[in-house]
């Protein structure tokens, strides 16, 4: 009798965190597509939003890790229990760094606004940015639904991500070596690039911990590895 | 007595976990200072020995979080001891990202090694790798000792750090400008330095724990913010 009110005590405890991950995923998503909307169309207004709304998601964070260590305190939870307390500290780390990456592209858009434009690549790294926010959402619905077939589906779209990222370093290369007037906004938009691969790193790893929670073990490194541009030696 | 038994036991427990916290540090700090030695001596044998060691540190932090888990809820521990064990769980995690960092340097020094050499920036950044590891070392000395003036010096040395990368976002635009056969190097190196200045927010992240575990309260960001690249608009 008391072992069952202290679950669903535990059980109620934790819907209100995961109502905290679910609004900061949902600040987060919005972050990423409004940061790359304000790349392409080159909006410092927009861009500059993205950069105020940043202080909400880390507020959120704050909030998760109160009532996480609140509810460890207060309830005692043990075994699965505990395990999903711990997931939900990491997961809302890792949407913090998603915030935090699109703030920073936010700050690199108000700064590419002021310079030519270079080639196509920023609706590449919007479709990128799509999708990554696309992984967010399904990497969410599989925690909440702790369904571990969708949260293994996302973490091999990563791969899409990582390819697409590379082919987006070999073109800010070639723009580069064509024209040095271009290699300034290339390095801005580079950085852009690998932060939203970044992202895409940190929804794997969201993936990964609806696996663990579900499974009980951290899926194995099988997926095919990511960012391949630490070997690009260009012809010179 | 009761009470005390327990809390002698959680000692035990946490200084068992202290010692894999700081044997990750041992580790991690090797790696900085190996990747930033093979760098600068173009020493390929050093960067794979780094490439493979990081393996450790991960399989460290696996078991980090396995005990925290089995002290929680073996002990069950609330507040400040509570909040010690949440906050070995983020020290061992931002150790764990180091260590990739470092490992990521030691594979683009397995491609740089390939390429002429740019100017002086390995020596500047093998500089940036020291510093960036004496923060650490002391970042962990604080946390053993909760001492929080020594968490909040390292905190402030963060901007040292920031300033050496800014310093060197500038000299790499500056060689991709001048000669467009620089620009390859130049994008690994530039990944390097900013992994680099990526290692120190996670020291001063570790830093800041101490803050927190000596004084119940995150330091509020008042320090000198960090990478100022973000704004550069070079002169075209």
């Amino acid at each position: 009798m008391n072992d069952r009110h202290i679950s669903s005590a535990f059980d109620r405890d934790l819907e209100a965190v995961q109502a905290l991950i679910m609004k900061m995923g949902g600040l987060t998503e919005a972050a990423i597509l409004d940061a790359a909307k304000a790349l392409e169309e080159r909006d410092d207004d927009l861009a500059r939003k993205v950069r105020e709304n940043d202080a909400q998601i880390d507020d959120l964070e704050e909030r998760v890790n109160e009532e996480c260590a609140r509810v460890i305190a207060i309830r005692g939870p043990v075994a699965s229990d505990l395990r999903t307390v711990l997931s939900v500290l990491k997961i809302s780390a890792n949407l913090e760094r998603c915030g935090d990456y699109a703030k920073n592209m936010a700050k690199r858009t108000s700064v590419l606004v002021q310079m030519q434009p270079v080639g196509g690549a920023p609706r590449s790294i919007r479709r990128m940015a799509r999708e990554v926010e696309l992984m967010m959402k399904d990497a969410l619905d599989a925690y909440i639904q702790r369904d571990a077939e969708l949260a293994e589906d996302v973490r091999m779209r990563d791969a899409d991500v990582d390819q697409m990222y590379n082919a987006l370093f070999r073109e800010f290369l070639t723009h580069m070596m064509e024209d040095p007037r271009n290699i300034t906004a290339c390095m801005h938009l580079h950085f852009i690039a690998k932060n939203i691969e970044r992202m895409g790193d940190h929804v794997t790893s969201i993936a990964e911990q609806v696996v663990y929670l579900v499974s009980g073990k951290m899926p194995t490194d099988d997926r095919p590895k990511g960012d391949s541009t630490p070997y690009i030696v260009e012809e010179q």
